[in-house]
Protein backbone atom coordinates (compact mmCIF):
# COMPACT_ATOMS: atom_id res chain seq x y z
CA UNK A 1 0.00 0.00 0.00
CA UNK A 2 1.29 3.48 -0.67
CA UNK A 3 1.78 4.99 2.93
CA UNK A 4 2.48 8.62 4.00
CA UNK A 5 4.60 8.93 6.92
CA UNK A 6 5.92 12.39 8.50
CA UNK A 7 7.98 12.61 11.43
CA UNK A 8 11.45 10.53 11.62
CA UNK A 9 12.41 11.27 15.13
CA UNK A 10 13.68 8.90 17.74
CA UNK A 11 9.56 6.88 18.15
CA UNK A 12 8.56 7.60 13.89
CA UNK A 13 11.35 6.65 12.21
CA UNK A 14 11.85 3.13 13.67
CA UNK A 15 7.71 2.78 13.19
CA UNK A 16 8.33 3.99 9.51
CA UNK A 17 11.41 1.02 8.88
CA UNK A 18 9.09 -1.70 10.26
CA UNK A 19 6.13 -0.32 7.42
CA UNK A 20 8.79 -0.45 4.88
CA UNK A 21 10.02 -3.65 5.92
CA UNK A 22 6.90 -5.51 5.40
CA UNK A 23 6.53 -4.74 1.93
CA UNK A 24 5.20 -0.70 1.84
CA UNK A 25 5.76 1.76 -0.52
CA UNK A 26 6.40 4.48 1.85
CA UNK A 27 6.50 8.65 1.12
CA UNK A 28 8.16 10.89 3.26
CA UNK A 29 8.75 14.50 3.75
CA UNK A 30 10.85 16.05 6.84
CA UNK A 31 11.70 19.67 7.58
CA UNK A 32 15.82 18.26 7.49
CA UNK A 33 17.20 15.96 5.11
CA UNK A 34 19.05 14.43 7.92
CA UNK A 35 16.20 12.40 9.90
CA UNK A 36 14.66 11.68 6.46
CA UNK A 37 17.34 9.90 5.09
CA UNK A 38 17.12 6.72 6.64
CA UNK A 39 13.93 6.01 5.12
CA UNK A 40 15.47 7.24 1.67
CA UNK A 41 18.31 4.45 2.39
CA UNK A 42 15.54 1.61 3.23
CA UNK A 43 13.46 2.67 0.16
CA UNK A 44 10.68 5.50 0.90
CA UNK A 45 10.28 7.91 -1.22
CA UNK A 46 10.73 11.72 -0.60
CA UNK A 47 8.49 14.18 -1.13
CA UNK A 48 8.86 18.19 -1.24
CA UNK A 49 5.93 18.78 0.80
CA UNK A 50 3.19 17.20 3.13
CA UNK A 51 0.85 18.00 0.54
CA UNK A 52 2.83 16.32 -2.01
CA UNK A 53 3.13 13.21 0.29
CA UNK A 54 -0.55 13.03 1.16
CA UNK A 55 -1.33 13.33 -2.61
CA UNK A 56 0.14 10.09 -3.29
CA UNK A 57 -0.64 7.99 -0.45
CA UNK A 58 -4.07 6.31 0.63
CA UNK A 59 -2.77 6.63 4.80
CA UNK A 60 -0.74 8.80 5.92
CA UNK A 61 1.08 8.87 9.66
CA UNK A 62 2.22 12.06 11.50
CA UNK A 63 4.10 11.44 14.73
CA UNK A 64 4.94 14.94 15.81
CA UNK A 65 5.74 16.09 19.20
CA UNK A 66 3.39 18.47 19.99
CA UNK A 67 -0.03 20.02 19.15
CA UNK A 68 1.22 22.82 17.11
CA UNK A 69 3.34 20.58 15.05
CA UNK A 70 0.98 18.16 14.56
CA UNK A 71 -1.62 21.05 13.36
CA UNK A 72 1.38 22.91 11.21
CA UNK A 73 1.75 19.48 9.30
CA UNK A 74 -1.53 18.28 8.67
CA UNK A 75 -3.32 22.25 8.01
CA UNK A 76 -0.64 24.41 7.42
CA UNK A 77 0.22 26.27 4.55
CA UNK A 78 1.60 23.22 2.85
CA UNK A 79 0.17 20.46 4.95
CA UNK A 80 -1.11 17.18 4.33
CA UNK A 81 -4.58 18.68 3.84
CA UNK A 82 -3.95 20.97 0.67
CA UNK A 83 -2.99 17.47 -1.37
CA UNK A 84 -5.14 14.84 0.59
CA UNK A 85 -7.62 12.70 -1.02
CA UNK A 86 -11.63 12.58 -0.08
CA UNK A 87 -12.06 8.69 0.95
CA UNK A 88 -8.45 9.04 2.61
CA UNK A 89 -7.17 8.80 6.12
CA UNK A 90 -4.60 10.82 8.26
CA UNK A 91 -3.35 8.79 11.23
CA UNK A 92 -1.96 10.77 14.17
CA UNK A 93 0.34 8.84 16.55
CA UNK A 94 1.70 12.34 18.40
CA UNK A 95 0.64 12.75 21.75
CA UNK A 96 -1.21 15.93 21.90
CA UNK A 97 -3.94 17.42 23.44
CA UNK A 98 -8.11 15.80 22.70
CA UNK A 99 -9.46 18.61 21.98
CA UNK A 100 -7.24 19.56 19.00
CA UNK A 101 -7.44 15.95 17.99
CA UNK A 102 -11.15 16.48 17.94
CA UNK A 103 -10.84 20.04 16.21
CA UNK A 104 -8.66 18.81 13.35
CA UNK A 105 -10.93 15.48 13.00
CA UNK A 106 -13.62 17.78 12.11
CA UNK A 107 -11.96 20.49 9.59
CA UNK A 108 -10.71 17.11 7.77
CA UNK A 109 -14.37 15.61 7.98
CA UNK A 110 -15.79 18.62 5.89
CA UNK A 111 -13.50 17.03 3.34
CA UNK A 112 -14.18 14.06 3.29
CA UNK A 113 -10.76 12.72 5.13
CA UNK A 114 -10.97 10.36 7.93
CA UNK A 115 -9.06 10.64 11.09
CA UNK A 116 -7.65 8.65 14.23
CA UNK A 117 -6.13 9.75 16.62
CA UNK A 118 -3.59 6.63 17.87
CA UNK A 119 -0.91 7.57 20.46
CA UNK A 120 1.77 5.02 21.40
CA UNK A 121 3.11 3.75 24.82
CA UNK A 122 6.10 1.92 24.94
CA UNK A 123 9.21 3.76 23.97
CA UNK A 124 11.91 3.65 21.36
CA UNK A 125 12.37 0.09 21.98
CA UNK A 126 8.58 -0.74 21.55
CA UNK A 127 8.89 1.33 18.22
CA UNK A 128 11.90 -0.83 16.82
CA UNK A 129 10.69 -4.07 17.84
CA UNK A 130 7.45 -3.24 16.55
CA UNK A 131 5.68 -3.89 19.76
CA UNK A 132 3.90 -0.74 21.05
CA UNK A 133 0.39 -0.59 22.93
CA UNK A 134 -1.37 1.57 19.99
CA UNK A 135 -4.38 3.80 22.01
CA UNK A 136 -6.87 4.65 18.72
CA UNK A 137 -9.69 7.07 18.48
CA UNK A 138 -12.12 7.70 15.89
CA UNK A 139 -14.64 5.63 13.71
CA UNK A 140 -14.65 1.91 13.93
CA UNK A 141 -14.87 1.58 9.97
CA UNK A 142 -11.56 3.51 9.91
CA UNK A 143 -9.70 1.68 12.74
CA UNK A 144 -10.34 -1.74 11.07
CA UNK A 145 -9.23 -0.41 7.82
CA UNK A 146 -6.05 1.26 9.42
CA UNK A 147 -5.48 -2.11 11.95
CA UNK A 148 -3.52 -4.11 9.42
CA UNK A 149 -0.50 -1.87 9.58
CA UNK A 150 -0.87 -1.07 13.53
CA UNK A 151 -0.43 -4.10 13.91
CA UNK A 152 2.73 -3.87 11.73
CA UNK A 153 4.13 -1.53 14.82
CA UNK A 154 2.42 -2.82 17.67
CA UNK A 155 1.24 -5.54 20.05
CA UNK A 156 -1.75 -4.29 21.87
CA UNK A 157 -3.89 -2.39 19.66
CA UNK A 158 -7.07 -1.24 21.36
CA UNK A 159 -10.01 0.99 19.72
CA UNK A 160 -10.87 2.80 22.61
CA UNK A 161 -13.59 5.21 21.39
CA UNK A 162 -14.22 8.12 19.09
CA UNK A 163 -12.39 11.11 18.01
CA UNK A 164 -10.00 11.86 20.55
CA UNK A 165 -10.45 8.80 22.77
CA UNK A 166 -7.18 7.71 22.15
CA UNK A 167 -4.95 11.08 23.35
CA UNK A 168 -7.33 10.87 26.10
CA UNK A 169 -6.41 7.15 27.25
CA UNK A 170 -2.38 8.60 26.21
CA UNK A 171 -3.37 11.48 29.13
CA UNK A 172 -4.19 8.50 31.33
CA UNK A 173 -1.39 6.30 30.39
CA UNK A 174 1.02 8.94 31.28
CA UNK A 175 -1.00 9.89 35.00
CA UNK A 176 -0.45 6.29 35.67
CA UNK A 177 3.25 5.89 34.93
CA UNK A 178 3.77 9.47 36.26
CA UNK A 179 2.36 8.14 39.69
CA UNK A 180 4.04 4.71 39.52
CA UNK A 181 7.50 6.54 38.59
CA UNK A 182 6.87 8.74 41.72
CA UNK A 183 6.13 5.71 43.79
CA UNK A 184 9.51 3.78 42.95
CA UNK A 185 11.27 7.06 43.04
CA UNK A 186 9.86 7.90 46.96
CA UNK A 187 10.56 3.82 47.83
CA UNK A 188 14.03 3.80 46.46
CA UNK A 189 14.77 7.17 48.40
CA UNK A 190 12.97 5.54 51.87
CA UNK A 191 14.91 2.21 51.63
CA UNK A 192 18.29 4.24 50.98
CA UNK A 193 17.97 6.47 54.41
CA UNK A 194 17.23 3.87 56.24
CA UNK A 195 20.36 1.54 55.24
CA UNK A 196 18.36 -0.97 53.25
CA UNK A 197 19.61 -1.90 49.88
CA UNK A 198 16.86 -0.80 46.86
CA UNK A 199 17.97 -3.55 44.57
CA UNK A 200 16.82 -5.76 47.41
CA UNK A 201 13.81 -3.85 47.82
CA UNK A 202 13.01 -3.95 44.42
CA UNK A 203 13.46 -8.33 44.11
CA UNK A 204 10.94 -8.33 46.72
CA UNK A 205 8.41 -6.22 45.50
CA UNK A 206 8.58 -7.29 41.82
CA UNK A 207 6.21 -10.56 42.64
CA UNK A 208 3.83 -8.66 44.51
CA UNK A 209 1.27 -6.44 44.71
CA UNK A 210 3.69 -3.31 43.83
CA UNK A 211 5.03 -5.11 40.84
CA UNK A 212 5.14 -3.20 37.60
CA UNK A 213 6.95 -2.73 34.76
CA UNK A 214 8.12 1.26 35.81
CA UNK A 215 9.61 -0.49 39.18
CA UNK A 216 11.04 -3.12 37.15
CA UNK A 217 12.61 -1.21 34.13
CA UNK A 218 12.62 2.20 35.69
CA UNK A 219 13.39 1.55 39.23
CA UNK A 220 16.93 -0.35 37.76
CA UNK A 221 17.31 2.95 35.96
CA UNK A 222 16.88 5.06 39.11
CA UNK A 223 19.08 2.99 41.21
CA UNK A 224 21.93 3.04 38.74
CA UNK A 225 21.20 6.77 38.17
CA UNK A 226 21.39 6.11 34.42
CA UNK A 227 19.46 8.66 33.15
CA UNK A 228 20.33 8.48 29.47
CA UNK A 229 17.03 8.62 27.30
CA UNK A 230 14.62 6.67 27.01
CA UNK A 231 11.79 9.11 27.26
CA UNK A 232 13.12 12.90 28.03
CA UNK A 233 11.87 14.90 30.81
CA UNK A 234 10.65 17.55 28.52
CA UNK A 235 8.33 15.00 26.50
CA UNK A 236 7.24 13.84 29.89
CA UNK A 237 6.50 17.68 30.59
CA UNK A 238 4.83 18.15 27.73
CA UNK A 239 2.64 14.99 28.33
CA UNK A 240 1.71 16.32 31.70
CA UNK A 241 1.13 19.46 30.55
CA UNK A 242 -1.99 18.37 28.22
CA UNK A 243 -3.09 16.44 31.03
CA UNK A 244 -3.93 18.74 33.33
CA UNK A 245 -5.08 21.25 30.78
CA UNK A 246 -7.66 18.64 29.94
CA UNK A 247 -8.29 17.78 33.73
CA UNK A 248 -8.75 21.46 33.97
CA UNK A 249 -11.19 21.85 31.00
CA UNK A 250 -13.04 19.06 32.68
CA UNK A 251 -12.74 20.41 36.12
CA UNK A 252 -10.95 17.05 37.16
CA UNK A 253 -8.67 17.34 40.38
CA UNK A 254 -5.71 15.67 39.48
CA UNK A 255 -3.50 15.76 42.87
CA UNK A 256 -1.47 12.93 42.79
CA UNK A 257 -0.60 13.84 39.24
CA UNK A 258 0.31 17.80 40.37
CA UNK A 259 3.04 16.57 42.44
CA UNK A 260 4.71 14.90 40.05
CA UNK A 261 4.02 17.91 37.70
CA UNK A 262 5.76 20.10 40.54
CA UNK A 263 8.95 17.68 40.24
CA UNK A 264 9.35 18.49 36.38
CA UNK A 265 9.07 21.29 36.40
CA UNK A 266 11.97 21.33 39.19
CA UNK A 267 14.04 19.20 36.58
CA UNK A 268 13.24 21.63 33.07
CA UNK A 269 14.24 24.57 35.84
CA UNK A 270 17.54 22.45 36.61
CA UNK A 271 18.82 22.24 32.63
CA UNK A 272 17.52 18.47 32.77
CA UNK A 273 15.35 18.65 29.79
CA UNK A 274 17.12 15.61 27.85
CA UNK A 275 17.42 13.33 31.22
CA UNK A 276 15.21 9.88 30.87
CA UNK A 277 12.06 10.84 33.46
CA UNK A 278 13.39 8.27 35.57
CA UNK A 279 15.25 11.42 36.73
CA UNK A 280 11.78 12.03 39.01
CA UNK A 281 14.40 10.30 41.20
CA UNK A 282 16.83 13.06 40.74
CA UNK A 283 14.41 15.91 41.45
CA UNK A 284 13.15 13.62 44.76
CA UNK A 285 17.26 13.34 45.79
CA UNK A 286 17.56 16.79 45.14
CA UNK A 287 14.32 18.08 47.30
CA UNK A 288 15.93 15.32 50.41
CA UNK A 289 18.86 17.21 50.07
CA UNK B 1 8.51 -29.32 63.94
CA UNK B 2 6.70 -27.32 66.81
CA UNK B 3 5.42 -24.20 65.77
CA UNK B 4 3.82 -21.36 67.89
CA UNK B 5 1.52 -19.08 65.73
CA UNK B 6 -0.12 -16.15 67.24
CA UNK B 7 -2.38 -14.15 65.32
CA UNK B 8 -5.39 -15.50 63.35
CA UNK B 9 -7.11 -13.27 61.55
CA UNK B 10 -7.64 -12.62 57.60
CA UNK B 11 -3.84 -12.84 57.30
CA UNK B 12 -2.93 -15.26 59.78
CA UNK B 13 -5.48 -17.97 59.57
CA UNK B 14 -4.81 -19.36 56.31
CA UNK B 15 -1.32 -18.63 56.74
CA UNK B 16 -1.09 -20.95 59.58
CA UNK B 17 -3.80 -23.58 58.21
CA UNK B 18 -0.76 -24.21 55.69
CA UNK B 19 1.62 -24.35 58.11
CA UNK B 20 -0.60 -26.96 59.61
CA UNK B 21 -1.43 -28.89 56.20
CA UNK B 22 2.72 -28.84 55.35
CA UNK B 23 2.73 -31.63 58.66
CA UNK B 24 3.71 -29.13 61.00
CA UNK B 25 2.78 -29.19 65.01
CA UNK B 26 0.85 -25.98 66.06
CA UNK B 27 0.43 -24.08 69.32
CA UNK B 28 -1.94 -21.33 69.08
CA UNK B 29 -3.60 -18.70 71.74
CA UNK B 30 -5.83 -16.02 70.84
CA UNK B 31 -7.46 -13.36 72.99
CA UNK B 32 -11.31 -14.82 71.17
CA UNK B 33 -11.94 -18.57 71.26
CA UNK B 34 -14.03 -17.65 68.04
CA UNK B 35 -10.81 -16.58 66.03
CA UNK B 36 -8.66 -19.96 67.07
CA UNK B 37 -11.53 -22.41 66.60
CA UNK B 38 -10.40 -23.21 62.78
CA UNK B 39 -7.21 -23.84 63.90
CA UNK B 40 -7.77 -26.23 66.32
CA UNK B 41 -10.69 -27.93 64.29
CA UNK B 42 -7.55 -28.60 62.37
CA UNK B 43 -5.24 -30.04 64.59
CA UNK B 44 -3.29 -27.40 66.29
CA UNK B 45 -3.42 -27.43 69.84
CA UNK B 46 -4.66 -24.33 72.38
CA UNK B 47 -2.43 -22.89 75.14
CA UNK B 48 -3.26 -20.58 77.85
CA UNK B 49 -1.29 -17.75 76.90
CA UNK B 50 1.61 -16.69 74.54
CA UNK B 51 4.13 -17.52 77.05
CA UNK B 52 2.85 -21.04 77.18
CA UNK B 53 3.26 -21.31 73.39
CA UNK B 54 6.96 -20.24 73.26
CA UNK B 55 7.65 -22.73 76.01
CA UNK B 56 6.50 -25.79 73.68
CA UNK B 57 7.86 -24.46 70.36
CA UNK B 58 11.07 -24.04 68.26
CA UNK B 59 10.11 -20.87 66.18
CA UNK B 60 6.76 -19.11 67.08
CA UNK B 61 5.48 -16.46 64.20
CA UNK B 62 3.14 -13.50 64.90
CA UNK B 63 1.06 -12.01 62.48
CA UNK B 64 -0.83 -9.37 64.43
CA UNK B 65 -2.27 -5.37 63.46
CA UNK B 66 0.25 -2.44 64.58
CA UNK B 67 3.15 -2.06 66.90
CA UNK B 68 1.48 -2.11 70.20
CA UNK B 69 -0.42 -5.53 69.54
CA UNK B 70 3.33 -6.88 68.76
CA UNK B 71 4.53 -5.21 71.98
CA UNK B 72 1.83 -6.84 73.80
CA UNK B 73 2.34 -10.12 72.42
CA UNK B 74 5.89 -10.89 72.64
CA UNK B 75 7.03 -8.35 75.47
CA UNK B 76 3.81 -8.49 77.74
CA UNK B 77 2.87 -9.55 81.20
CA UNK B 78 2.31 -13.38 79.22
CA UNK B 79 4.41 -12.42 76.54
CA UNK B 80 6.15 -14.83 74.19
CA UNK B 81 9.41 -13.10 76.38
CA UNK B 82 8.45 -15.19 79.15
CA UNK B 83 8.09 -18.92 77.91
CA UNK B 84 10.76 -18.97 75.01
CA UNK B 85 13.65 -21.29 75.27
CA UNK B 86 17.26 -19.34 74.49
CA UNK B 87 17.75 -20.66 70.88
CA UNK B 88 14.17 -20.25 69.74
CA UNK B 89 13.36 -17.95 67.06
CA UNK B 90 10.57 -15.33 66.91
CA UNK B 91 9.29 -14.06 63.35
CA UNK B 92 6.84 -11.34 63.51
CA UNK B 93 5.16 -11.05 59.93
CA UNK B 94 3.15 -7.97 60.79
CA UNK B 95 3.43 -5.08 59.48
CA UNK B 96 4.93 -2.09 62.19
CA UNK B 97 7.27 0.21 62.64
CA UNK B 98 11.18 -0.64 61.59
CA UNK B 99 12.58 1.64 64.31
CA UNK B 100 9.40 -0.83 67.29
CA UNK B 101 10.98 -3.99 65.08
CA UNK B 102 14.27 -3.31 66.13
CA UNK B 103 14.23 -2.58 70.10
CA UNK B 104 11.91 -5.72 70.52
CA UNK B 105 15.21 -7.97 68.30
CA UNK B 106 17.85 -5.93 70.99
CA UNK B 107 15.05 -6.99 73.68
CA UNK B 108 14.81 -10.84 72.57
CA UNK B 109 18.81 -11.05 72.23
CA UNK B 110 19.62 -10.37 75.39
CA UNK B 111 17.87 -13.22 76.03
CA UNK B 112 19.34 -15.17 73.76
CA UNK B 113 16.66 -15.93 71.66
CA UNK B 114 17.25 -14.87 67.64
CA UNK B 115 14.15 -12.58 65.85
CA UNK B 116 12.94 -11.69 62.08
CA UNK B 117 10.95 -8.72 60.96
CA UNK B 118 9.07 -11.15 58.22
CA UNK B 119 5.82 -9.13 56.57
CA UNK B 120 4.19 -9.87 53.58
CA UNK B 121 2.29 -9.07 50.39
CA UNK B 122 -0.21 -10.35 48.51
CA UNK B 123 -3.25 -9.90 50.68
CA UNK B 124 -5.78 -12.50 51.94
CA UNK B 125 -5.67 -14.35 48.57
CA UNK B 126 -2.00 -14.93 48.39
CA UNK B 127 -1.92 -16.20 52.42
CA UNK B 128 -4.60 -18.49 51.48
CA UNK B 129 -3.08 -19.96 48.21
CA UNK B 130 0.45 -19.76 49.84
CA UNK B 131 1.75 -17.57 47.33
CA UNK B 132 2.91 -14.44 49.20
CA UNK B 133 5.76 -12.23 48.96
CA UNK B 134 8.10 -12.18 52.48
CA UNK B 135 10.52 -9.63 52.72
CA UNK B 136 12.71 -10.57 56.15
CA UNK B 137 15.11 -8.69 57.78
CA UNK B 138 17.46 -10.81 60.64
CA UNK B 139 20.17 -12.40 60.86
CA UNK B 140 21.27 -14.46 57.56
CA UNK B 141 21.87 -17.57 59.73
CA UNK B 142 18.61 -17.19 61.30
CA UNK B 143 16.79 -16.69 57.86
CA UNK B 144 17.81 -19.72 55.91
CA UNK B 145 16.81 -21.50 59.64
CA UNK B 146 13.53 -20.03 58.62
CA UNK B 147 13.43 -20.18 54.63
CA UNK B 148 11.45 -23.53 55.22
CA UNK B 149 8.75 -22.34 56.83
CA UNK B 150 7.82 -19.20 54.55
CA UNK B 151 8.31 -21.12 51.65
CA UNK B 152 4.85 -22.77 52.72
CA UNK B 153 3.54 -19.16 53.07
CA UNK B 154 5.05 -17.46 50.40
CA UNK B 155 6.34 -17.73 46.51
CA UNK B 156 8.80 -14.42 46.67
CA UNK B 157 10.77 -14.93 49.40
CA UNK B 158 13.74 -12.21 50.03
CA UNK B 159 15.97 -11.56 52.78
CA UNK B 160 16.53 -8.07 52.65
CA UNK B 161 18.89 -6.78 55.40
CA UNK B 162 19.68 -6.76 59.18
CA UNK B 163 16.53 -6.35 62.01
CA UNK B 164 14.00 -3.72 60.56
CA UNK B 165 15.08 -3.99 56.75
CA UNK B 166 11.87 -6.34 56.39
CA UNK B 167 9.93 -3.72 57.82
CA UNK B 168 11.35 -0.80 55.55
CA UNK B 169 10.97 -3.04 52.76
CA UNK B 170 7.41 -3.08 53.31
CA UNK B 171 6.34 0.59 53.83
CA UNK B 172 8.45 0.63 50.84
CA UNK B 173 6.00 -1.40 49.24
CA UNK B 174 3.26 0.44 50.67
CA UNK B 175 4.74 3.76 49.20
CA UNK B 176 4.63 1.95 45.56
CA UNK B 177 0.96 0.42 46.06
CA UNK B 178 -0.70 3.88 47.58
CA UNK B 179 1.02 5.91 44.21
CA UNK B 180 -0.19 3.37 41.74
CA UNK B 181 -3.60 3.25 43.48
CA UNK B 182 -3.43 7.07 43.07
CA UNK B 183 -2.39 7.22 39.10
CA UNK B 184 -5.07 4.08 38.38
CA UNK B 185 -8.01 6.84 40.38
CA UNK B 186 -6.81 9.62 38.70
CA UNK B 187 -6.81 8.09 35.24
CA UNK B 188 -10.21 6.12 35.50
CA UNK B 189 -11.61 9.89 36.47
CA UNK B 190 -9.85 11.60 33.71
CA UNK B 191 -11.15 8.95 30.97
CA UNK B 192 -14.89 8.49 32.76
CA UNK B 193 -15.11 13.11 32.62
CA UNK B 194 -14.25 12.81 29.04
CA UNK B 195 -16.53 10.00 28.14
CA UNK B 196 -14.11 7.72 27.40
CA UNK B 197 -14.61 3.99 28.42
CA UNK B 198 -12.48 3.25 31.86
CA UNK B 199 -12.60 -0.54 30.43
CA UNK B 200 -11.20 0.28 27.03
CA UNK B 201 -8.63 2.95 28.74
CA UNK B 202 -7.18 -0.39 31.49
CA UNK B 203 -7.23 -2.60 28.42
CA UNK B 204 -5.16 -0.41 26.36
CA UNK B 205 -2.69 0.25 29.62
CA UNK B 206 -2.09 -2.82 30.86
CA UNK B 207 0.53 -4.40 28.28
CA UNK B 208 2.66 -1.42 27.95
CA UNK B 209 5.15 1.10 31.05
CA UNK B 210 1.52 1.43 32.97
CA UNK B 211 0.93 -1.82 33.21
CA UNK B 212 1.16 -3.28 36.86
CA UNK B 213 -0.81 -5.44 39.14
CA UNK B 214 -2.65 -3.07 40.56
CA UNK B 215 -4.03 -1.63 37.73
CA UNK B 216 -5.15 -5.26 36.95
CA UNK B 217 -7.09 -5.87 39.84
CA UNK B 218 -7.69 -2.90 41.91
CA UNK B 219 -8.11 -1.15 38.41
CA UNK B 220 -10.83 -3.24 38.04
CA UNK B 221 -12.51 -3.30 41.18
CA UNK B 222 -12.40 0.72 41.10
CA UNK B 223 -14.03 0.36 37.75
CA UNK B 224 -17.06 -1.17 40.04
CA UNK B 225 -16.67 0.48 42.79
CA UNK B 226 -16.59 -2.91 44.18
CA UNK B 227 -14.37 -2.15 47.91
CA UNK B 228 -15.44 -5.51 49.26
CA UNK B 229 -12.29 -5.99 51.17
CA UNK B 230 -9.59 -7.41 50.39
CA UNK B 231 -7.15 -5.05 52.70
CA UNK B 232 -8.89 -2.47 54.73
CA UNK B 233 -8.41 1.15 54.73
CA UNK B 234 -8.18 1.31 58.33
CA UNK B 235 -5.05 -1.09 57.70
CA UNK B 236 -3.83 1.31 54.56
CA UNK B 237 -3.84 3.87 56.82
CA UNK B 238 -2.33 2.53 59.73
CA UNK B 239 0.43 1.16 57.07
CA UNK B 240 0.62 4.85 55.62
CA UNK B 241 1.03 6.09 59.16
CA UNK B 242 4.57 3.90 59.83
CA UNK B 243 5.68 5.33 56.83
CA UNK B 244 5.29 9.00 57.11
CA UNK B 245 6.79 8.41 60.64
CA UNK B 246 9.66 6.68 59.52
CA UNK B 247 10.22 9.28 56.49
CA UNK B 248 10.24 12.01 59.49
CA UNK B 249 12.18 10.38 61.96
CA UNK B 250 14.89 9.88 58.88
CA UNK B 251 13.73 13.40 57.27
CA UNK B 252 13.22 11.80 54.24
CA UNK B 253 10.80 13.96 51.96
CA UNK B 254 8.04 11.92 50.59
CA UNK B 255 5.36 14.55 48.34
CA UNK B 256 3.54 11.54 46.58
CA UNK B 257 2.82 9.28 49.92
CA UNK B 258 1.70 12.11 51.73
CA UNK B 259 -1.17 12.82 48.92
CA UNK B 260 -2.69 9.37 49.34
CA UNK B 261 -2.72 9.65 52.77
CA UNK B 262 -4.70 12.56 52.96
CA UNK B 263 -6.93 10.82 50.81
CA UNK B 264 -6.49 7.68 53.26
CA UNK B 265 -7.56 10.36 55.79
CA UNK B 266 -10.87 11.40 53.80
CA UNK B 267 -11.70 7.81 53.96
CA UNK B 268 -11.27 7.31 57.78
CA UNK B 269 -13.28 10.25 58.18
CA UNK B 270 -15.93 9.55 56.25
CA UNK B 271 -16.66 6.27 57.63
CA UNK B 272 -15.29 4.24 55.31
CA UNK B 273 -12.42 2.53 57.37
CA UNK B 274 -13.85 -1.25 56.27
CA UNK B 275 -13.58 -0.88 52.92
CA UNK B 276 -11.09 -1.83 50.64
CA UNK B 277 -8.15 0.65 50.22
CA UNK B 278 -9.18 0.37 46.38
CA UNK B 279 -11.61 3.10 47.70
CA UNK B 280 -8.99 5.79 46.92
CA UNK B 281 -11.35 5.90 44.33
CA UNK B 282 -14.38 6.67 46.28
CA UNK B 283 -12.73 9.38 48.05
CA UNK B 284 -11.33 11.30 44.57
CA UNK B 285 -14.49 11.11 43.14
CA UNK B 286 -15.87 12.68 46.64
CA UNK B 287 -13.17 15.63 45.74
CA UNK B 288 -14.55 15.86 42.08
CA UNK B 289 -17.64 16.22 43.52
Amino acid sequence: MKIGFIGTGIMGRPMALNLIKAGHELLTWGRRFDTVEPLLVAGAMGKGTPAEVAASAEICFTVVSGTSDVEQVILGERGLVHGVKPGSVIVDMSTIAPSATRRIAAQLEVRGVDMLDAPVSGGQAGATQGTLSIMAGGKTEVFERVKPLFEIMGKNIVHVGDHGAGQVVKACNQIVVSLTLQGVAEAILLARKNGVDPTKMREALLDGYAGSKILEVHGLRMMNADYKPGFKVKLHHKDLGIVLDNASENHVPLPGTAIVAQQIEALMEAGDAELDSAAIMLALERLAG
